[in-house]
């Protein structure tokens, strides 16, 4: 095998490791978990694993910045294909409502999991403290992107929105997980933050609808 | 002694386990507390304390209870004491960036701990569903009085209203915990809260600085 193929296949491995692990922690959160139960969920052998992850926590963290990459990659896609940048905050709500009417069959039990059990954990405190600036640091680009094409004119500063953001999100994920969805209507309150952020980023409402008629005829700048 | 002093003194012996308790779960958390902690705290006897309460868990109820008695109790006289309802946002926005400031200090770990642990805990689901419907009715109700009052004219349901401000402040408090303050900039936060409720709430800008001149004075209507 040439070297690229062999790039190539231990790849493909990473990812079918983190697949099988991605199952287990949706299945039974992350304090349960052990790296047998991982192991059996790929069919490979112990070392096959081991090679590529050390540990659940390791596993766990790769999982994490693979979302972390995917919503990064969506905020820049998102915004080539809209042409105005208000349409991408809906898409984003429409995503988030999807996201957290499924809560439960997700990754967020183990996420929340994993943080609540490690929060005296002085390891992992750099770790969480760089996932969160990346999140708040994209959201505020896109942003960025938004005051850059005219579309926004926002009242407060960039990163204070993204963390207002981010901290709402936290929150209500946290609530439908420990209240469920019948208790904690998250729809009606992801429509606060449309109005929230209507008015911050001074969205006119003409150019609210203009961007909805246009996404619709899927039409590029 | 008369039945009545002994209910009194009943009372204050409750209180008085109470107060020790909230200092032994603010300095350990709320997993690593034993009722031997509380007892060694409170300087009373083991029979002494067992009298009043029967675990650790029953004796954290005790305190959330409070906690909320206390927040439900507020709103009331608030509205009593400023004119203008938005006022009682103000000084309601005010009462949390203390509180957020001072998470570290608080009952807020042992709380965040509280919850996390047992989130899998069928048993303890109705009472986390009460203590959140308890809530937000307090804070819908407030927002009513401020309906009839003519202060607020909301663009939403009061319980919607309600329920966002509790994930985002539920929120905050969990990212202020996890990242610390220096990362989570909190105070920006609430004035994004503010931005949001002014909006909601329909409030107009004189009938704001009106409310904020008026308080100063100690005038009650």
């Amino acid at each position: 095998m040439s070297p690229k193929v062999t790039e190539e296949h231990k790849e493909n491995r990473r990812l079918e490791i983190m697949r099988a692990a991605a199952e287990v922690f949706k299945r039974k959160g992350y304090d349960a978990v052990t790296m047998q139960d991982i192991i059996d969920e790929t069919g490979m052998s112990r070392g096959g694993v081991y090679a590529y992850f050390g540990s659940k926590e390791e596993l766990f963290w790769a999982l994490l910045d693979q979302i972390d990459d995917s919503h990064a990659a969506g905020y820049a896609k998102l915004l080539d294909r809209y042409r105005n940048a208000w349409e991408t905050i809906e898409h984003f709500l429409r995503y988030q409502e999807k996201e957290i009417g499924n809560t439960h069959r997700s990754l967020s039990p183990a996420i929340f999991e994993f943080f609540s059990s490690g929060w005296r954990d002085a390891d992992r405190q750099p770790f969480l403290v760089g996932r969160y600036k990346r999140a708040v640091g994209d959201f505020a680009r896109f942003l960025r992107a938004g005051v850059k094409r005219g579309d926004f004119r926002p009242l407060q500063e960039p990163e204070a929105i993204a963390q207002f953001v981010i901290s709402f999100l936290d929150g209500l994920s946290v609530d439908v997980l420990l209240l469920g969805s019948e208790v904690c209507d998250y729809r009606a309150q992801l429509d606060s933050l449309r109005l929230y952020l209507h008015q911050v980023l001074q969205i006119a409402e003409t150019s609210r609808e203009d961007g909805g008629s246009q996404s619709t005829t899927g039409e590029t700048p």
